[in-house]
């Protein structure tokens, strides 16, 4: 059959046709070949081991032990009443009640009670993605520019640029300073923003980073909210991995406790208050990414008002919020799965960290999320993109992982990695880390210069120097890596 | 407190800023006064009774049973065992194969199986609202237009221009043929787009109709389709009360069906076919607008594409896709639901409409819906929209019912009223009924020419004329109805 759209291309929007959505990207290859062949331990074990997927499935069984003891929940009965009527109508898109108070406490709770939530500040969406598109809409109109500083989620271009026709201007970020951001590059960003006379509306973060695997540091967060007071714009903090920072010290500051430690301080905190909002999800933290729970909290009522009307677009099935609201509404539960689940991301991604250590590949010193930022520069054949791309498509196609390579992030060092461990079993990622072993010593036998495949293996991550970074540009273009079928990675 | 944000409009985009969304209208106040003092038989008998909101309350006793038999649907288990961890990560934006090839078989079902549903055609979103604003993002671009015949759902003015930019010609239909859209005024109504130099992309219908209670004939379908063929433009076809279609003849025809008959006979029917798009949920003729369940239908392959892309921003819950997928799947239940809630609809409007006869209130003549639209010109004080306006506040406030005006409803002849009748039992009914006889005798009493109120009340609603229609304007420029807090109505 001929194409029948070909033909008429001017019959669809332009967003209908355009590629800014990101999803058809040649990244896709990766996901294509694990889809067409997944690792199986006992049904396919050579199978292609999924390690693009920000899942965390390592917690489950706290999830379900909790749903058996309090059958009512999914059962949607109160009282041993149905209750199934009430919420088959419930369309209110402020959102259950209960929910919203027990998401309230339990965000605060996640942040040590060092910061409270008004839950009337609180605005459901169907998952982060929802919420961050709808924050754009409220925030920004066509041709108004965020800066986001690098290497950043890859479905950011989706969510963010796609429907609203707003820019994202990237804050290049390097491995010099294990990829913090700066008032340097922040202002650069600022200054090519101008050139390109987009108007800069905000700056927006993950705090945990996506892909890094870090929490942001308390002195960065001071300096990125005294940027955004000084040049009058607005600060998203994209903070769904918040629940999986592991480390106490220093561990997850989030946004919002910096805000409140400046309040007595800063003549203009009332604006600043205005101008910060935060993004939440239950997709990492609780791995529910299939129930779509996703909020967005600020304090300002404009916003608030805008986004819950937007929120209509994508609400949260009430038989979904009333099950969750008995799970975060549960103290017992929420103290102890906060706690395990912290430990066991802990372990498994010092299973992953160890594994690579042994055969000589270093990554970014980590402390929260479900992946590390691995650098794998020195297996390439050369410190550029076309050698990111063409390791990526070995390690891929031979080594049988399917990793993220940097540039998907628009990382702008070539050779850096993001290598999820939270949506497999130990004994999978023991397998991963032995076929990787086992490829990079088959690369060590092929190399004359073992001793300098080794010194550079053993530079300390946050201080590894990229030789080429400066000279990087996003010339290659490539659009970003976004599986078809996940709706979030 | 000084307002905050008052300082500083220009932080925030147009889109927050604007109001068309059309929420903070001025028939808010009739939400208002409901929430404020909602009637109850036993604890606020004199309370105001919702008229206003489209639910479907009449068959929950028959989903209710079917969950009592059927616990694994809500339990989320599947032979004995759990599946709620595969759901907890279902995000494939493609939706459940099982609730997909349901829903398929459910939508040829409530068509009498005469077309076939392609599951892979289908695009999932979270309610209707989600569904036609994605449609609009796949169609049309900032500044153009789709026609859409009045009177119209006022939650179109948000659902399909807000974000999208998209902009709403109506097409003006008249009492003088009991609302049924014509050539001509489709011809006027895109003459008056090119005037403002829009660019028309299509004609958007919901059929049945909301608000008018009635399936749009086959014949019109057909010039309907022939418009839209001529123009080379697209057809979106809101389908969302298909399953209240309680009359057997003539009964509801989809555009789907008219589009299958025509094939062998019209050249361009692959162009039609890619052209013609259909919208449902699950909100009206299940009675679940909680559980967010809507549908985009299209053969348009970039459509279903891009839409399926989109419908990341708002995807239904995998909980809930996996309690429907069980029971929509249940042909016995299916069967035996769709006949039981069309005769409980038609029970009830039946009560309506004789309640309004006995008081001398017409409707037009419907055969579908949750709602009769009702003609209380001869009630205003003057045929105006200023006296609809006039005339609404007082069955609000002084009767006690919040009924929806035709203007909010962009109705283009004064003295129309949508009147809701499945969200009440049928006692509630008899009580409206009886406050509304209360007032029309008390205006009799009041007024001389009592022969001819009644002789005005008295013509057939279908030829009933409205003197005033032909002069009147959106002059008032009234924002639509829209509740507060609800997604849908």
């Amino acid at each position: 059959m001929v194409s029948k759209v070909a033909d008429e291309p001017q019959l669809l929007s332009k967003k209908a046709g355009c590629n800014s959505h990101g999803q058809d990207s040649s990244y896709f290859l990766g996901w294509e070949e694990f889809e067409k062949n997944p690792f199986d331990a006992v049904a396919n074990p050579g199978g292609i081991i999924q390690m693009g997927l920000a899942e965390n499935q390592l917690s489950f069984d706290l999830v379900e032990d909790w749903l058996e003891k309090n059958p009512d929940a999914l059962g949607l009965r109160r009282g041993g009443k149905s209750v199934f009527r009430e919420l088959a109508l419930f369309q209110d898109y402020h959102g259950l009640p209960a929910f919203k108070n027990a998401l309230a406490r339990f965000m605060s709770e996640q942040r040590g009670y060092r910061v409270a939530f008004d839950p009337s500040n609180i605005v459901f969406t169907a998952g982060a993605t929802s919420a961050n598109e709808a924050l754009m809409f409220c925030l920004a109109d066509q041709g108004d520019a965020f800066l986001i500083p690098t290497p950043y989620y890859p479905g950011f271009d989706r969510d963010l640029k796609w429907r609203t026709g707003a820019e994202i201007v990237p804050v290049h970020c390097t491995s010099a300073n294990g990829f913090r951001v700066t008032r340097a590059a922040l202002d650069d960003a600022y200054r090519r923003a101008q050139k390109r006379r987009l108007r800069v509306k905000g700056v927006l973060i993950t705090n945990p980073s996506n892909p890094l695997g870090t929490a942001v540091p308390r002195a960065d967060l001071e300096m990125i909210v005294d940027f955004v007071a000084a040049k009058g714009i607005h600060l998203i903090s994209d903070e769904i991995y918040s629940g999986t920072a592991f480390s106490s010290e220093p561990g997850f500051v989030s946004v919002l406790e910096v805000l409140a430690a400046r309040r007595p301080l800063a003549a203009d905190y009332l604006a600043l208050d205005d101008r910060v909002h935060v993004v939440y999800s239950l997709s990492k933290d609780l791995g529910l990414p299939g129930f779509r729970v996703g909020a967005i909290y600020s304090s300002n009522p404009a916003v608030v008002s805008a986004a819950t009307k937007m929120s209509s677009f994508g609400l949260v099935s009430s038989q979904t919020q009333y099950l969750l609201a008995a799970l975060l509404g549960d103290k017992d539960f929420t103290r102890g799965y906060l706690a395990e689940n912290k430990r066991r991301i802990k372990e498994r991604r010092d299973q992953l960290v160890d594994g690579l250590k042994a055969i000589g590949i270093g990554c970014l010193e980590s402390d929260a999320g479900l992946f590390c930022w691995v650098d794998m520069g020195h297996l390439m054949h050369s410190r550029s993109f076309e050698g990111e791309m063409s390791l990526w498509k070995k390690v891929v196609f031979d080594v049988g992982l399917n990793i993220s390579p940097g540039s998907s992030c628009h990382c702008s060092e070539p050779g850096w990695f993001r290598v999820c461990f939270a949506n497999m079993s130990a004994k999978t990622l023991d397998v991963a880390m032995q076929r990787l072993g086992d490829f990079v010593e088959k690369i060590r036998k092929a190399t004359t210069g073992v001793g300098a495949l080794r010194r550079a293996a053993a530079v300390p991550a946050r201080t590894m120097s990229c030789p080429l970074a400066a000279n990087m540009k996003w010339a290659l273009r490539l659009t970003p890596l976004s599986a078809d079928r996940k709706a979030e990675r």
